[in-house]
């Protein structure tokens, strides 16, 4: 077991070694269900997409040769034998000197290689009065020139939004296989802490982070396994970590893992499993007392208490591995830049986090304004940081006036500035 | 009823007058369910936060008059008389000279004003010697010093994140009242399109746009009922707008809006109810056949068939409408700027919108690369556009290298380039 502190890419490097961050198994769901899951196959057209040659035209399914040498003032005569209509099977065959009315979208009937532009003609009777000559496929659209049969639409691994399920349902399918939607409970605990929506009692204050780490797993593509509160009770939290490790891929915890006397949790993590503990504090700030322990193969998460800490430490080490469970790709992209408004400084040989909320100046320009983290002020702080601006540990200080880059909170949307 | 064409600044204003564009209700949701819903009532705390005054570090709780003049070789002596345990209320009072124990996050004893940090200490049997003078509310939390009681924490019409949950758990919420989720019936028609999921018969085609649509309602929060595909049959359809109607807030259909002998839906919308249609085409390519219809005071929208036109008319007509209905603020920010990667022409009198992919290039410029929503194409062009550059009625194109900006189909998540 490690005892000392670790650095984060230590510890981003002693999780991947311990567990597999890949997706933990396949089901199959109805496509209009697919929304936001991640395909596990490679989804292959069984057909020709359109089916059929198309016409893009209304107008005159023809022999394109019986079109040759029409002209405006000149204009070649076909006799008019039927009609083809969208969704229908053409009846009629186009023989030399025939033509067949056709709408947009319609199959073309056999025989005929080309559309005359409905503009392009004139009727009179049963005859059609071409002027103007269409080269063979003029105004088809053929077989399988927008997909073929056998060809991949979407590779595996494929976040599933609008356009994705639009193109699914192209080819034909309203089941769809994807991955797993990885479970994590989540429990708090702490002598201090009571569930919203008890009546609090003396000394007691609401828990936050079970609520908050919850909602962070959803945007993460987790389900969240809400497992309440558990006072600093040493069978009570053994029996309830216990339990979360039956149902869930992954166990996350808040508080409870600073050394005081009441500090049962590190305890409980070395005795559920082997190898128990395997990081025991994390050279940052915040977030020092945050460990991690494999029990059996999973990974238990214990976030410092602190509501804005727990937070930054989820995204940092634990959203990319409930991502990749997830199937989905790391998302990189959340991060905005933006101007330190004042000084930062980072505290000596830790990698210093600075949760900052942003504001936009008269000239647009984003500005990154320190909220502290400290004792005070956990929920306002919670509240009021839009993301956080990392200082590496060889680096003393941020400037007033330096472009910093801010790792936004939230996953699913960009906040307007 | 109006006959014309209208630009999209018109059919924006003729929505805005006929519809009201606010939330349909108001629910009651436990907070675990809330994320990503919109807070219907401003949040307020019914409790300081913190509700007593907290120790904010490991020491002793004293009368910051006790430690006057304390210093390092002068330290001031008090007695030990008890200790204060986070979650529990203190049983002993600090009277003049005396010290509790106290942990960080404990409540203050009565009597006490400050916390003298344990390094700055020294224990001896019974007697506490103090190396350092405390100040009043030094190492105190104050009650309510995060939060007052009856403090707003969060107001109506907040979109509900991880951080936002937090903050409602914190003031003891256990559930929450949002916006009621508005609901809108989706239904494709046209004699050639059948259910994904169904054998094809032959002159037909796979329905896409009641999928990709579905998907896209809950991008902008809204709940897709999908009612699937409906052929050019009047009393079906009609039959089917009645019932979506009945069900929903909003009907969304596509396909079969074109003037063809088949297209019944626009004398369906011209009966089903009062005022009937109020837009029949939009000055605008693509998305020239799209309708919108008033039937007693709901809107159904109608789209063309073509899954990326209908794509792209639902999100710059319908989105907007429905984010404002489910109460969240219409989102202007998912746009990216990038340079035109060929020169792209207007249609005269119309606004353009030309579907563009993004590509990243070596120096990481991103370009916008236009692809094509003509007839051909129908999935790979959804599949490949990531976005639309729009391009004004009296404006004739766009210069190659231009910086465009790009409007993405995604309102989720930023794809990464």
């Amino acid at each position: 077991m490690f005892r000392g502190l670790v650095t984060i890419e230590e510890a981003k490097i002693i999780i991947n070694q311990n567990f597999r961050a890949e997706p933990t198994g396949v089901e199959e769901v109805r496509l209009l269900e697919a929304f936001n899951r991640v395909l596990a196959e490679d989804a292959i057209a069984l057909l020709d997409i359109p089916p059929f040659n198309r016409s893009t035209v209304d107008g005159y399914a023809v022999r394109s040769e019986d079109t040759f040498g029409a002209e405006e003032n000149k204009p070649v005569k076909v006799r008019l034998i039927g009609a083809a209509n969208v969704g229908e099977a053409p009846k009629t065959s186009v023989k030399p000197g025939t033509a067949v009315e056709i709408m947009t979208g319609a199959p073309m009937p056999e025989g005929a290689d080309a559309v005359v532009m409905a503009e392009d003609t004139e009727q009179k009777g049963e005859e059609i009065y071409i002027y103007n000559a269409v080269a063979k496929d003029e105004n088809v659209m053929k077989a399988g020139s927008d997909i073929k049969r056998g060809e991949v639409v979407l590779r595996t691994g494929q976040l599933l939004g609008a356009r994705e399920i639009g193109g699914l349902a192209a080819i034909g399918l309203d089941r769809v296989k994807v991955y797993r939607t990885p479970v994590v409970a989540i429990l708090s605990t702490g002598a201090e802490v009571t569930e919203p929506g008890k009546p609090l009692p003396p000394a007691k204050i609401y828990d936050i982070n079970a609520y908050s780490l919850s909602a962070a797993v959803m945007e993460c593509g987790g389900r969240p396994l809400y497992m309440g509160v558990y006072q600093d009770d040493a069978a009570e939290i053994e029996n309830a970590i216990r339990q979360a490790l039956e149902m869930a891929d992954v166990v996350l915890t808040s508080g409870g893992v600073s050394v005081g006397p009441k500090d049962v949790l590190p305890k409980t993590l070395s005795i559920l499993g082997k190898p128990g503990l395997i990081i025991c504090g994390i050279a940052a700030k915040p977030g020092k007392p945050t460990s991690v322990a494999s029990i059996n193969g999973k990974p238990v998460f214990s976030l410092p208490g602190h509501p804005a800490s727990a937070l930054l430490m989820f995204h940092i080490l634990i959203c990319p591995f409930i991502e990749r469970l997830a199937g989905l790709k790391p998302k990189e992209n959340f991060k905005v830049k933006a101007l330190a408004s004042t000084k930062m400084f980072s505290a000596r040989g830790r990698r210093t986090y600075v949760t900052v909320k942003i504001r936009k100046d008269d000239s647009s320009r984003l500005w990154a304004e320190p909220v502290p983290t400290g004792q005070s002020g956990a929920i306002t702080t919670l509240l009021r940081a839009d993301g956080y601006v990392e200082i590496p540990e060889n680096q003393q200080f941020i400037e007033a006036g330096e472009e910093v880059q801010v790792n936004l909170f939230t996953r699913t949307q960009t906040p307007i500035w």
